[in-house]
């Protein structure tokens, strides 16, 4: 029953065809039940790096598209250089970054809670306007742990936004209810940084 | 001992400029002692999303900052609509698509290897290069399970460029020596998706 090196290696492409048959129908009947359209609430969550970065990836790619973009920066500071120097240049997209430091920069509660509600509040308009096809909320999760921003308020807003309006949300330890209200969720996972063995935060990737 | 509610919020107040005081101080000083500047290899994983989606949006961080970018996606297919129409039209970036389809779409096996091994030497060619300071390699992990391409010429090829290029790999299943040999890495985990929910993907969002 031995079989010639030729032989095999026809058989072996034969069944890589196969598997590969079989897992492009597996695929293609997952793509056919899912059938829905609608705009999509996504999370980006978890300690590692990823969140804030995916969701301009995201923006990228709904400009891409044409869509009418709207982006709110909750935290305004060294770690937001780079996207707010490249996506600033397209009149398509309304770009807000908060006003001040957030935080442990500025150390003053008050000018915090008023400078995230102020963000909130333009937020809140764009979830209120069907002209806006995409809505990035970057680091608004940081806002609501700190209860700056009232979660029932952002869950209100999402919930009755427009239909076909894509929101994304990222931050480190996004609420539960947040969580639950949303259709795609990510929890970026540290495994290794490179802060951590000493390396400067670097232009392009954090900055 | 009864405090007024004046005295209690300012002492409130108080507290929270020393909890954001201590935090700044630990803050900064992590910061001091990140010392090193040198190019980083960022390797994002795991079945979540926002893996390809991270890389673009550190792509767009860099050419935010004037840096000069190469991209190589190393699976074309219906997934990269969006993106590939935002960035091709900047100059500045080296935008390179794998000419055919992937795996369970062509079924073919040498001519999926033929192609991968091409992007690959694309790919090759930029981490050699010190013009380029941003190399987004998309979906190599993939090609990498598949064998397609040696795990080895890519651990050589990242270890041997330019000390301040920046390469971001991405895809499922991160080979482990990879893993370790990055500087970044994030593992996107499913918490959920609306794809299972029958939610079709969605242009901005996946595609």
């Amino acid at each position: 029953m031995a079989t010639s090196r030729a032989g095999y290696a026809a058989t072996s492409e034969e069944r890589h065809r196969e598997r590969m048959q079989r897992k492009k129908e597996l695929i293609d009947r997952k793509i056919a039940r899912a059938t829905v359209e609608r705009g999509v609430l996504v999370v980006n969550t978890g300690n590692g790096k990823g969140k804030s970065s995916s969701g301009f990836g995201m923006l990228a790619r709904s400009l891409g598209h044409g869509l009418r973009c709207g982006v709110v920066q909750f935290i305004k500071g060294s770690f937001s250089t780079g996207e707010e120097a490249f996506f600033r240049r397209f009149e398509e997209l309304d770009y807000h970054v908060m006003g001040e430091g957030f935080t442990w920069e500025t150390q003053d509660k008050q000018r915090d809670i008023a400078a995230a509600q102020a963000a909130w509040a333009v937020a809140a308009r764009m979830l209120a306007d069907p002209d806006y096809d995409f809505v990035l909320l970057d680091e608004l999760n940081i806002a609501l742990a700190h209860r700056y921003i009232a979660l029932d308020d952002v869950l209100a807003a999402t919930a009755a936004r427009p239909e076909r309006q894509h929101v994304v949300i990222t931050g480190r330890g996004a609420p539960d209810a947040l969580v639950e209200a949303a259709d795609t969720v990510t929890e970026m996972r540290m495994v290794k940084h490179a802060f951590k063995a000493g390396i400067k935060a670097q232009k392009g990737i954090e900055l």
